[in-house]
């Protein structure tokens, strides 16, 4: 076989097993998900990451890849729609020229993983509350509005012309899905009972050993996210590159696992687990621009800060009066927008070059052109995803209700929208319990004749 | 190093890489099974795919591998019983000519773990009542009885010479486990109190998260199990088919999970999650089949099919009189033969050309010449199979029995079988609970002063 | 591209592939020790293995990957500490001239996900007692000694110059980690409750399910463990050599699982299902020396030996009064010793050959001078892992202690050094339950009126 056809193979390997890893992240997010919130919302919870990942991959198939990565302008793809078998089969031809280095077939699969980690970040600050019917929908449409904004950035439109630097998508992956999360929370308002007058009630999250395998499945398949973002085995003149990818997403995660339980244990006086894992996840978003970018040391900082911004960012946007039962505008939001900025600060010049994207960063050039450059982005894409998404969820909101009913919500959506439970004989239908008569939210099934559990100080109220 | 050792090399990682991605199936097996049955069970039922990975595997290298793909007859290969290292590091040469493009190892890895897939949907079946040592006894005459089956379609058997296709086993590998499960299940017959008279009383999962995640782990290991069929990086002239095999299987298990949720949605009233993932497994069981040989709008078409299957067929098997406690009957079985027979329907010329096996289907022919041979190939396999497997079961029911006895169903396998709990301090031993002397079946465990959990309708009654 | 950088590209494949793998036992551990330990600490059990892969991965990165695999002397690597942007993305140049195969990078991605793994292994012996900031300390200290032992055997040092056989580290990683988990179990002493008089009590792990799905996750993993140790494709003239220890990892492990069970039949009376995931886990350690180096007959019969030593080890280890919650210094110490030797024993001149490395084993040469230099090491790397390890934790005892208070202890981890529950709906504050005055360690949580639960024989006894 010749060379270039082996090149064509090696790089297809790497790029499937990325995509595959990727896939897994599906996983992550189910568990993360179901774990950090209710009993009774429990199946619900993880399911739906099946669900819209369902919807999501025929709608990037017939449409949005071709918007995203199909030849075009460089506002859209405007070719590449439903492809036929012979151009998923052909290499760098249109309507995919984008894809150079795999198949069309690759690129595809390599891509909609993306799109599907995506919107799954979306619903994680619309749990426990939305409409079942929501997910269908708005999960449609919100890979279509991916779609767009990924062609800005990667596939060729005029981000990417700009040169801004976002290696594996900490804007267009996780600020993105982070502010169509915000755009839901807000139009959805909070779960009843988390906010009583102006203070959060903690709702803790169900099953933490769920939620720690959820992150441990989610870091795992980070180093198909962001050293498969290389899209083959050679990179500029470098072969193997993507193993320093990978060094780097791992030294930040690790990073922000030690700085996400620090800084827990000094504004909470206890190194809440669930804040530790928010370290491990806000890091690794923030890598996400920066891995192939930045030296190792600025992989370290990347993460150090990273997990500062989780807890103080969960606990500030609780603050704020915006109910985000997992954490994602803070975990994908502000910590995508400080991946973005940290990469036009810590970009090597050589690796840029490499990259062939922007230039090198403040630190090393005293310019801030790369970081104007990231803000211009993160300004465009979130101008639009934020208004696409409000507007979107708006409409359907006032056209038929997105929120379920008080009800519905109280009893959990296991039981009221799937009409089964989650863990049908761990539940205790004891008085008080979920679903009983006398149910008040936020309390765990109680015996009456049981004495209180020993209290668990309420981090909140130290967080002042 | 020469262009054909890079060749091989590139071959052994994919077909390695793919092999690992199976064999954690059985983890998602484990946690699908266990969270789709009782709380009693919960770890026997997670357990037993240890074990019989165990057994399958140092039983398909002693004897199965050799009959399966060693040089042999169209009915079975004959050599490469207990293979030396020699033959295992060799490529392409006896007793193991038919592995061309990969070591005699990665031939064992890759195969065994498909022996151990099939082997694990039989017990799906069988569940919460099989005695302990038809897992052991079974398990090892299964994978002789698979070995037979997957020499006729894949090793250069008759059904081969064919052209019978089955791109990574819809029939070698589902409906096969599917027989061998309806052989159980009609031989040990339904579970305590699954059937009051002829209706069918649902027995509920006991953890419907535990049944996501391993939906999403199959998903995952399905990217193995599929687009590793080809055996190597280059197909036919096509280097990097895989990509494009791992398309299909996406786009299909995605129409799965959409049409099991919306079939569920129709038939029991509420999208009910279990169906749901039912559908995704039924869709992936379908394309395995058909993977490498169909458009990108056939593997839609198949997985949403599957996906009706999936609902509509677990209710049917239940309406039967068959207890079939996770779905592996009409799951792996029906939609088995649906993806098979939607082969020959839907094939690809050019794609059947690429694989050199077999023809175009019926919509790009007009001819059934395809679908004869795939429904030959149905027959020939379900006729050893079943017959087979339902001889040894009957056998060994008649000698000692295969069934647990009535109070250890009722208790539970963990404790009774295994003499521990599955999760000793979640279990709670109030009256009525599982264990107790006045215990009923079918009943979560309930504090006697509670008032009743709020009534889930019960889909069955509606189905009607 | 050349060839020379096809084949570079070809092997960081493998290699990153390889470590992702093994980066995912993690996952492993947490689900496996949170699965095999009590509910009341099951968050931080799970929790702990994210914060200390945390202290493991920037440690490593500052200090250890240069101590191990930098060029330095026999005792220890002298350069490549802090490594450099440049270094890091060289192929076999200083201060890594050790990594011929991958670039620098992808060396240290690989090793420290073994560092971690060794790391992992520390804690079961030390579960449920030890103070939280030992994690950190220890967890540092530990990456060290790892770093100087492993330098020894497998970076260029004086064991590996005489020829010692630990393929993917039964000694280096399992059987060093052991040691250091020894050493803690010795000096935190048991849990409370664990003995009476001299009798050990059982403290059932509270999540099976949860320690199935952990050592499911940890046998894949594995398949990045051992066959990613060939460090590329081509091993002396072999081209896929790893597909061939993926097979005999997968013998072993397979056996393991069938002789763990068996074992336990026959011990216990029952086949307890964490005695039998121990046997696959044992196996698994002790093929980790000798995977590349034996015949698949060798494999099962290291496997079978292995599933007996995991259940008489832990009950003798709990005999001689150590209290080892999950089993760590049996399953990954003795078993380690026993692969180690074995490889000794069972190693196939010719693969010996092609690895460049010892001799043939004892069965095929009738000498022992392979099975004298497999014992050197190990009392080498025992005697500095040990004492090293014993040291840095008395001085840490004796300074600031290192076991948590008693009442810390029995109201559980979670709720005294996190401030929240594993599970706080499923935890049901009944009198007698967890956290409550009366509360009586190793009881579930029950109801006063409740009957008691049907007596589950107690396998201790009856191993008399």
């Amino acid at each position: 076989m010749s060379n270039a056809n082996l090149l064509l193979a090696a790089n297809t390997i790497w790029v499937v097993v990325a995509a595959i890893l990727r896939m897994f992240m599906q996983a992550g997010f189910a568990s993360l998900e179901a774990g950090l919130t209710t009993m009774k919302n429990a199946a619900h919870t993880a399911g739906k990451h099946v669900l819209t990942f369902g919807v999501c991959s025929p709608v990037y198939w017939e449409v949005g890849f071709g918007s995203a990565f199909g030849d075009g302008n460089t506002l859209l793809g405007t070719h590449g729609v439903a492809p036929s078998v012979d151009s998923l089969l052909a290499v760098g031809k249109a309507p995919y020229s984008f894809f150079t280095t795999v198949p069309g077939a690759a690129g595809y699969f390599f891509e909609v993983v993306f799109a599907g980690v995506s919107l799954a970040i979306v619903w994680g600050a619309m749990a426990e509350r939305a409409k079942l019917w929501v997910y269908f929908v708005f999960g449609a449409a919100f890979t279509l509005i991916y779609s767009v904004t990924s062609h800005w950035v990667w596939g060729g439109g005029w981000l990417f012309g700009l040169g801004m630097q976002d290696f594996a998508g900490s804007t267009v992956v996780h600020y993105q899905g982070a502010l169509a999360a915000l755009a839901g929370a807000l139009l959805l308002g909070p779960r009843i009972g988390k906010f009583d007058g102006r203070r959060g009630n903690p709702i803790p999250g169900h099953n933490i050993p769920y939620a720690v395998l959820g992150t441990l499945i989610l870091w795992f398949g980070w180093f198909g996210f962001n050293p498969g973002s290389t899209l083959g085995v050679v990179t500029g003149d470098r072969v193997g590159f993507f193993a320093y990818v990978a060094l780097t997403t791992n030294l930040a995660a690790a990073a922000g696992a030690l700085s996400g339980a620090v800084t827990a244990w000094l504004v909470l006086r206890k190194p809440d687990i669930s804040m530790m894992l928010n370290g491990v996840l806000a890091a690794l978003v923030a890598v996400t621009a920066a891995s192939g970018f930045v030296a190792p040391w600025a992989a370290v900082v990347i993460g150090l800060v990273s997990g500062v911004i989780a807890v103080v960012g969960v606990l500030a946007v609780e603050r704020i009066g915006i109910d985000d039962p997992i954490g994602a505008v803070a975990v994908h939001g502000v910590s995508g927008v400080w991946g973005t900025v940290a990469t036009g600060l810590f970009a090597v010049p050589a690796l840029a070059a490499t990259l062939k994207t922007g230039r090198g960063g403040f630190v090393y050039t005293g310019s801030l052109h790369q970081v104007w450059v990231q803000l211009l982005g993160l300004a465009a894409v979130g101008a639009f995803t934020f208004s696409a998404s409000f507007g979107c969820l708006w409409t359907m909101k006032r056209l038929w209700g997105i929120r379920v009913e008080e009800e519905t919500e109280t009893a959990g959506l296991d039981v009221s929208e799937h009409g089964m439970w989650g863990y049908p004989e761990f539940y205790i239908p004891v008085p008080g319990g979920y679903g009983t008569e006398s149910h008040g939210h936020l309390v765990a099934p109680t015996h009456p004749e049981a004495r209180p559990a020993p209290s668990v100080e309420e981090p909140e109220a130290e967080a002042a």
